[in-house]
């Protein structure tokens, strides 16, 4: 019998703690060498692409999630958990929720491992599903004092601080420019749909920890080299994946890819993290491969299926 | 609203005709341009591959279906359907019916396209879930008088045979070798496991059809090159997949690859077919990519959806 998400049940049963604790903990199994996570796959169809990006907790169970590039209004993705030991097919989640809590947690365990343990300040590039899921996230592991967004619809911006006022408890301002949107704070996200640079690194505090979730490739980025020179501390969750773009991250090229260190083995201690409170820390998200069904699986452990 | 289908449900939806029917379209929509086919996509797990194959009906949907190859017991595979216009999941399929009736079909439109007018015995080595559906979907295609079965359990063969009698209301024997079972036949499936030759050319009537559904790359093969010697017509559903297996199909590489045929170009009359009584002609089953999406998007609209 195969269990059946959808994002009303994925929602209902996935809150921010438990996301940010069980990406955590697949972030250390990645490191381990018990998630195996492989680059995306891809299939290229007339006008886009399927991708399956998968995962395999050895012994426990496999699976993927899949999704497309062909940016169609109701799109939806795919995760789905496969029992390791018999192959049959555990649970299917259909919609969006999974993939974006499983972005936000990523954020969430980041702005947890290098931030400023004194973090309180919130700025947000941005205004979508990715963007509050960042700063859904953020708010479970720092007591956020109040939060600032900033994206190019005046009506948009202020519906994400109402938002944040209403369902985190947090006090929040809609600003009309990157800049007062990123100014003295100790948290950045950036979560735009932008090809080209939004922020720049000069009005970034001392201090400050940046989670980038858009673009980040290069031929295509929401921040400039000027962040990565900026940088004291350059962090991702999937050294492999950040390579594996075409064309490669960034951050995965020289000058910077010699710096990039992997998230996992910072919360393992096998790398150091944040070593001193001027320090400015950026953790390029890639999302991991097999994170997403890691979720499903922790899901279906609940007893959180409604069908 | 995903519609879900089991095994159940599809297995009462879809006949053989309709299925031989459906991938008949199919293929020609493959040979127009319209279904877009790509190959395989995969991700390396540890002990196994989980594998993307995708496919696009131009304008009307796309989707894809997944599977692995760690051989687990009670392994399931879904197929994905979105809609085209939307994005949204549709429907998805999660078992093994709509994948195998779907390798079913194509065999059906291969020996309905190039065994005899007049075929009416066939022999098939294997007695698994690929060589029911092949004789199924013949069934459909061709008044059948008799089936012979050969597999290595005798007791799979006999209740492979009881299994044609009852459901298909044909004559059928099991027989001790692989040679009486394809010796003076007019369509011959070859549907095992095996990965050396299981066959020999030689024992083949002038004027047989086979169906060859197991491995036929050039490092495991259940029919050697004496069958493509043999054959004046070599066939395939996907040239495209044929060589983009590592290594390639035994058919794709010379000096085969420049006689083998696309299906899809011989039903809409674009190259010849067989052109005699005593031909023997030998279709390579790749599986197309997309037919599985086609034949899901053929329920979905036949409102078969038990869920």
């Amino acid at each position: 019998m195969t269990l059946i998400f959808t994002d009303r049940e994925v929602a209902a049963a996935l809150d921010a703690s438990a996301t940010v604790a069980a990406m955590r903990d697949a972030l250390l199994a990645a490191h381990a060498g018990r998630l195996v996570a492989p680059p995306r796959a891809a299939a290229p169809l007339d006008g886009g692409r399927m991708v399956l990006t998968a995962g395999h907790l050895t012994g426990e169970w496999y699976g993927f999630r899949s999704y497309d590039t062909f940016g169609l209004p109701e799109s939806e993705q795919l995760v789905v958990l496969h029992d390791g030991r018999t192959g049959a097919v555990r649970a299917v989640a259909v919609g969006e929720e999974l993939g974006s809590r499983r972005t936000g947690g990523l954020g969430g365990v980041a702005v947890d491992a290098l931030a400023r343990p004194d973090a309180v300040t919130l700025g947000v590039i941005g205004s979508g599903r990715q963007a509050w899921t960042q700063v859904w996230a953020a708010a479970a592991v720092r007591p956020l004092r109040e939060v600032t967004v900033h994206s190019r619809s005046a009506a948009r911006r202020e519906a994400f601080a109402a938002r944040v006022r209403a369902e985190l408890g947090v006090s929040a301002r809609a600003v009309d420019s990157p800049r007062a949107a990123v100014r003295d704070r100790d948290v950045v996200v950036l979560a735009t749909t932008s090809t080209t640079p939004v922020l720049d690194a000069t009005d970034l505090a001392p201090g400050t920890h940046v989670n980038a979730v858009g673009f980040k490739q290069a031929d295509r980025h929401e921040f400039g080299c000027d962040l990565l020179d900026r940088a004291d501390l350059l962090v991702t969750d999937s050294p492999a994946q950040a390579g594996a773009y075409s064309p490669p991250m960034l951050a995965a090229v020289e000058p910077y890819a010699g710096r990039l260190r992997d998230l996992g083995a910072v919360l393992a201690g096998a790398v150091p993290g944040r070593t001193g409170a001027d320090q400015v820390s950026v953790f390029c998200s890639t999302g991991l491969a097999g994170t997403e069904v890691f979720l499903l699986d922790r899901l279906v452990r609940v007893g959180a299926a409604a069908v």
